[in-house]
Formats: C-alpha cells, sequence, structure tokens
C-alpha cells in the first residue's frame, strides 16, 4: 500500500514516541492557539494587513513581539531563519562585497555570500577535542581580522550554536561597533533566551544590529516561524525590508503569522511563570543526569588547550559517548527504539537531546530513567569497547577560500570518484544534516582529513548531504 | 481593547463572510487532511525524509503531484511560487545575463532579476481598452524579441494571467525551443487548469520547461504552498534543487507538506468527479450571470484594434463596471458589506471573484443573487452617472528600462515628492496589490502617464505598494 505523507503524519502524531526535537511545541497545541488552520488560512482581505506592507494588525503583532524582546523593530518570518539570514546578509553587504562570518555558520548564511557575490573572511572557533564540540567566536580573532580586512562591510556568528555554545557577544559588538560595521547575531536557537536568567543574555541584550531568532525551534510556535529583529542605524531599514520582500512568499500564511501571535502572547502573559517551573523541572532533569557515570552531561564548554570557558544555553542538554564503549549514532537508536524517545541530533560522540517550555513531567522523567539506565548498562559492560569511539569533529578547524564561493559554484566542473578527490577544489558544499554546518565549500580545496571524516561518519550512518550525488560516491569539482 | 492577529482571525472564521477569494479551499478543510496542525508539525526525524534532499517519503510525494499533473519532476514549494519563480529565473540564466519577460510578471520575476543582475526586456501584452485587461502574449512578439535579442537566456511569461488570460503556449514553446532556450510559464493561477476540459490547457501539455503553479490559489491546500514542475531538458536539474535550497526555509514546514499531500491525494483520487460537478455549477452561475445588463461577466478578452481574441480561464469571474455609474471599489465594498461577499481584487473598472472547486452551493448563488441585485438597482439608476469612471490601464503600454534593476536599486538615491518626479528614474517599485504587477520598475523612467494613473487609482482608494514612503506623497529617485 502507498504512504501518503499526511496520513504517516497524522499515524505518528498517535504514537508514544516523545519529541525531544524540534520543534519547541513539542506537538501540543501552543496554549493560545485557536484554530482549525483552514478556518484561519486567509489572503490579504481587508482588515487583515499585508505583511510585505504592514499597516495594521500585522504592524501591531510585530511591534509587540519587539516590545516583548525589547527589540527597536521586530519582522514576522514565514520562511524561517533562512529568509532572516538571507535578508540581512543582503542589506549589509554590497553586490561582491566583503563578510566576515563565523565558520560554524548555517548553510544559509553561504547561501546568502553566494547570492551576493561575496567574499568571506572566517572566523573559526575552536574545537573541544573529547566530543568535538566547538567553542564559542573569541573576541580577539574578530579584532584581529577585522584589522586585516578593514574592507570587511558586516560580522555574522552563530551564538547560541546550535550545541548551545554562547559567545561573548558584548565584547564582540563592541569590537564590531568599533569599525563602524553592523554585528549580525543568527540566535536562530536562542528565541528563548531573555525569558530567564536561567540562560545566558540574548545578543539583543548587548546591542547587535541584526538578531535572527526561530521561534519554532525553542518556543511553542510552528515550523518554518522566525523573527528578525533589528536596532541601531547601522542597518538600512529599507534595504533589509526590500530583501524580507524578496526572499519571503507574496503570500504568507496567516496560519504561521498566527501561530507566531500566539506564541508572542502566551509569553506575553504567561512566560515569566511558564519558565520558572520549565528551568525547575530541567534543573532537576540535568542534576539527576550528572550522576551518570559512563555517559555525560555537558554542561559547558571548556576548550583544553586554549583554556577557555564558553556559557552554554543549558535547555539544550548534550550527552556525551566519549570514552564509553557506543557512538551518538547508537545511543539515539537505543533511546528511539527501546525508549521511543526522539531526539534532535546525532553527532559522533554526542548526542543532542532539545528541551522546551512546553516539555512535560512524562518527557523528562522519561528520558531521565533511559539515560540512567544505559549508563548503568554501559558502565556494567566496560569489557565491551571497540575502537569505533574516536572523535571525529564535525566542524572544520582551518579552512581557506582558495575561489570565491560565487566564482566556484558558477565554474565548470567535473564530476569524479570521492576518494580521489583529494586537493581539487569542491563546487559542492559538504555538511552534516542536522546541523546543516558546511565541513566543505565551494572554492575550497579537499583535503585528505576531510575525506578521512567523511569515510567515518558514512561507517556512522550519519546523513552527510550538499552533493548532487546523494550516495557521496561521487563529487563535483572545478574543472581541471 | 488590544487585538490579536490570531482572535481576529479566529473571529473572523466564525463570521458569516464567503470567501471568493484565495486560498482555494475557501475555508474548509481539504476532505482529506487530518489534523491537528500542531500534532503533525515535527522537523526531519528518522523517517520522514528532507525536503531538501529527499530520498524517501517526500520523494514520492513529489513523484506523485508529477504522474498527476503528467510533469517530469515536480518539486514541493512551502514558500509559495515565490520560490518557485526565484529559483526557476536564478537557474536558466547566469549572473548578469538576458532574461525575456512579459511586462505583466509577478513582482517575483523582477525580484529574481534584480537578485541575479539580468538585463531583461519586454514582451508587452495589449491591452483592452474598455475593461483595462491585459491580453495575453503574442507568440510574433517573442520571436521578434529573441531574433533582436540573441542572447536571451530564458523566457518567461506569465499564463493565465492574474485575470485568467491564457496565451498561446503551443507556439511559444515552439520558438521558444527554436532559439534552444527554455520557457519558464508562471501558472501560479492554473494549477487547476488540467483537472477539467472546461479550462484552458495548462503549459505543461505544450512542453514549457518549468511551470509554477500556486497550489493554494485554486485548490485545496493551505496558503504558501505551491509546486514548481520540470521538463525535457534544458534546465539544469542540479541548478534548480540548488536555488530551490537557497530560497526556501531549511525547516520546511510538514503542515504544509501534508495539506500538500491531502490535496493531491482528493486531486488523484476524486479529482474529476469534483471537477465535473464544480464546472457544471460555475456555468449555471456564468450562464445567469450573462443576464446582467449593466454589470457585464466578461467571458473571453477580445482586444479592440488588434482583432485579438484570448482564451480565459472561467474559474474567475470577472465583471466589468465598464459603462455604469460605479467603479470596482464601488462593487467591491457593495458586495463586502451588503452581500458578505469577499472577492479577490478589484481593479479600477472591474473586480474578479475567485471560484474554486471547493465552493459551495450556497456560495453561488449569494454571489448571483448580489450581482443581479447590484445590477437592477444600477440599471434603474442611469442618470445617476459620474464621470469617474474612466478606465485607467492597470498595466503599462510600454516602458524603457533605463537603467538595468539591480543598478538602479543599488545606486545612489534621492527622495523627492511624487508629484515633481517625471522624467527621473525610479530606484524603487510601484504596484496595485493585488495583484503586485509593477507599473514602475527601477530603472525606468517616471511619465506623466504613471502619475496621472497614480491619482486616480488613489482617489479610487485602491491599494499601491512599491515605495518606502507607504503614504506615496514620495518617491525615491536615481540621485540627479
Amino acid at each position: 500500500m502507498k504512504k501518503y505523507l499526511d496520513e504517516a503524519l497524522y499515524e505518528y502524531s498517535k504514537s508514544n514516541c516523545y519529541p525531544f526535537h524540534m520543534p519547541g511545541h513539542k506537538r501540543n497545541d501552543c496554549p493560545k492557539a485557536l484554530y482549525n488552520p483552514y478556518q484561519i488560512d486567509i489572503t490579504e482581505i481587508d482588515g487583515f494587513d499585508n505583511l510585505h506592507h504592514a499597516e495594521g494588525i500585522l504592524k501591531e503583532a510585530q511591534k509587540r513581539a519587539a516590545a516583548l524582546y525589547g527589540a527597536e523593530e521586530s519582522f514576522y518570518l514565514v520562511n524561517g531563519s533562512t529568509a532572516g539570514l538571507l535578508s540581512a546578509v543582503s542589506a549589509c553587504t554590497s553586490r561582491n562585497g566583503t563578510l566576515l562570518m563565523a565558520r560554524n555558520c548555517h548553510k544559509a548564511v553561504y547561501h546568502a555570500a553566494y547570492l551576493r557575490g561575496l567574499q568571506v573572511h572566517y572566523l573559526v572557533p575552536p574545537c573541544e577535542k573529547q566530543t568535538g564540540l566547538n567553542g564559542g567566536i573569541d573576541p580577539w580573532q574578530v579584532r584581529e581580522m577585522l584589522e586585516q580586512y578593514p574592507e570587511t562591510e558586516a560580522v555574522l556568528i552563530t551564538s547560541p550554536s546550535y550545541d548551545g555554545v554562547v559567545s561573548d557577544i558584548e565584547e564582540i559588538v563592541r569590537i564590531t561597533h568599533g569599525h563602524g560595521i553592523p554585528l549580525i547575531v543568527d540566535e536562530a536557537h536562542g528565541a528563548h533566551l531573555c525569558f530567564s536568567d536561567y540562560f545566558p543574555d540574548s545578543a539583543l541584550k548587548y546591542g547587535a544590529d541584526l538578531v535572527i531568532q526561530s521561534l519554532h525551534k525553542t518556543l511553542p510556535s510552528m515550523t518554518q516561524t522566525a523573527l528578525l529583529h533589528v536596532q541601531g542605524s547601522l542597518v538600512s531599514r529599507t534595504c533589509l525590508r526590500r530583501f524580507l520582500g524578496i526572499y519571503q512568499s507574496s503570500s504568507p500564511s496567516y496560519v504561521f503569522m498566527s501561530s507566531m501571535e500566539s506564541c508572542i502572547r502566551l509569553l506575553e502573559q504567561e512566560g515569566r511563570e511558564r519558565f520558572a517551573s520549565y528551568t525547575k523541572r530541567l534543573e532537576v532533569c540535568r542534576e539527576r543526569l550528572k550522576s551518570m557515570q559512563c555517559l555525560q552531561l555537558i554542561d559547558f564548554c571548556q576548550v583544553t588547550g586554549k583554556g577557555n570557558i564558553y556559557d552554554m544555553d543549558r535547555s539544550k542538554l548534550i550527552i556525551s559517548t566519549a570514552g564509553t564503549s557506543i557512538n551518538g549514532e547508537i545511543l539515539h537508536l537505543e533511546l528511539l527504539h527501546n525508549y521511543r524517545i526522539q531526539i534532535e541530533m546525532t553527532a559522533p560522540s554526542y548526542i543532542l537531546a532539545l528541551s522546551s517550555v512546553m516539555d512535560t513531567e512524562e518527557g523528562f522523567s522519561r528520558l531521565e530513567q533511559a539515560l540512567l539506565e544505559i549508563d548503568r548498562k554501559l558502565c556494567k559492560d566496560k569489557g565491551y569497547r571497540e575502537n569505533m569511539n574516536f572523535v571525529q569533529e564535525t566542524y572544520p578547524h582551518k579552512q581557506i577560500q582558495n575561489v570565491k564561493i560565487a566564482d566556484a559554484i558558477e565554474s565548470p566542473w567535473e564530476e569524479i570518484q570521492l576518494e580521489e578527490s583529494q586537493g581539487e577544489i569542491s563546487v559542492e558544499f559538504v555538511y552534516l544534516y542536522p546541523p546543516g554546518i558546511p565541513c566543505l565549500v565551494p572554492g575550497e580545496r579537499i583535503t585528505g582529513e576531510l575525506l578521512e571524516k567523511i569515510r567515518v561518519w558514512k561507517k556512522q550512518g550519519l546523513d552527510i548531504q550538499g552533493p548532487a550525488d546523494y550516495t557521496l560516491e561521487k563529487i563535483r569539482i572545478q574543472k581541471r
């Protein structure tokens, strides 16, 4: 029998599988939501304003979002943080201009650089050896790079990172503004930060010029909804509005906009209280998980060697498998099949479970029990230890952009065996999904180290994407 | 009391207002839809594939869409036809390349030309004098322009137009393919065409290379959902996939994808029968409306002077007010306030009511009664006739691109009074919304004729958008 997507989704919704992944509503209605979705799905009729030309109810809704987050101006996004990142980069740079960006940015930022024909320079976060976790972006690096590349028009970093690592935004804003250019912060994973002191501060607090937040990732709003916040006068609002109008559907979904409004309303009216009880329960969960003997709950990110410690968003539960007999993929499958818990992401030597204000007592305790039980088994079974657990960092240390992204993508190419591609210049991206952070960018030379990583990831069953050849046996390189 | 969007939408859904506008589901659930939306709103977890890297259930779903429409390959779009148009144009042209496009295209096509830095040349549809309706694009014009601009990389036309006017795709495909370049058809308003012989043929039938269809406009799918169909070998699929991955959220909504699947499933299983009874009822409605004496139901588009007759999509009910004492805006307000009927669009001298397969007997008869009653009043009241009813064409006849769109948008500008702008080169778009077809494009010189039109439109209360100054008192022009 054919299996239809809508039927499969419906069937899945009836299953007992608990989500420790996006979206943040955890498959519960937003408590303020009023549907049915088809009944409220309208077009720009009288009285319902126009997202791309907001003068009425949508202008007010976006003002409420700005007030809640303490931004000067906020925009509803119906094409996800993707649209926010494309618009932010496009508005801050000129055609063929220059961007300084963190190397562990989401592919949307690379896409923006491609569309705009930008020369990019990278800020490379340090890497923690044991888990493979990236640290934050160090301010000294921003300072150095801006001195080296004074033509830079904007700086973009992701904070918190996909794993929850937060950079020192306060200092980075100071440096960036010292050069008279804007700081764009991809805070897609941090829309919840400002609702509790339990979490690090939002970049908005320190005056970042553009801050992009996915509402659906950590808050009860529908997938593909997000906000773009603006502050200060370094970014042209006209320019920003223009690009938001370009990268987003001219038929924006009222169901999405309604979902965002329901979410904002909930946070306005009950945010503090709901976050108080959520973080209390989350802290209990973290305390319990700290008793694990073999698996390890990561509390902060300490990058050995440099001695840097980065603050972390503790809503993300990162469980390291380093030093145990299993890797991230095995832990993920164990949780899924034996405990019916679906997590957010699997990395070679850790998993990421995403908690949110919508999580239930049952969810938390199921996760605790599962992990503690798995941990006990692992401790008993210490003899069983394969050599499969060496860490493979997910992100590259240092890659050199030999050719501009746009030039690489648009240059003549040939497709060759991946195994024979060492030393060639790629015209394709390669990334693990999730999180979708490229480990190879068009215009970069393919290294032996990268090929080795890909071999291991393949063996571990991780989801590697980017190349036109989905089997990843071949890759497209600049014509020799 | 503050009025929240979600509450306003909910309240509206309980009202008695009947929609003769998008979306095509007419605020009824798609008969195959299974919700609640939050419960099926997931992320790319195991078993649910990835739209940007489809290998499983989403690949199959898109294959079913292709089979249903008779396309070689079809892509789900979660950022509307906008994303399809941006991707199609980007995939078919090189950076700073050349595009031949209809002047009555949707702004998304102009946006694509802007992003890609294209030189555009225009195909200008003729204009029917009495109603201001645009005709179709004439094949001889395509032939002439391709001879004049052999560097052209692709041709793009909108058919059916927003008003339902269909061009001779068969002949245009022949000419375009004769030049070895692809034809892109913006069929956003024609996703329903192939389900009944009552409607003109879809461009897919004649081998158009890329066809973009909004599912939500005329079929029971949620707003912001669309399809991009591909045929033939003139367009690189890799390139197309790349741009679809760029212009669309990396967190595509499963609610949208489920809605598309429900819609496709309904059409697969019951499409022919449902369309048979719908078109039967529609024809009855059209017959009844033909008895109007003062208002006039437009049946086909005959462009006086040239004698060309263009086929029309009869699902769109166009009621001309030409020669009566009222204009489109007054008719729209009459229908809304006295009959609780919300129509799709108001033009200076006609209105457009959009019917769909989801319309009910009650909806059709309410529309018929309302229009016949208004018509009777108008006939009685023939003495009352203001001179406000002279036709103002919505679309320009001929505009000359003095400066490339991208160069104009990105050149130094100054803001001046609109009234004093005659002869200057605009750096902004100006368009009526709906439909969002620019009457002024960045790089074009502002004519006295256009300024006169805008004055009249303002007086008629039409919604003019584009400029940063929403009041449209000022406009930004290239710095003198």
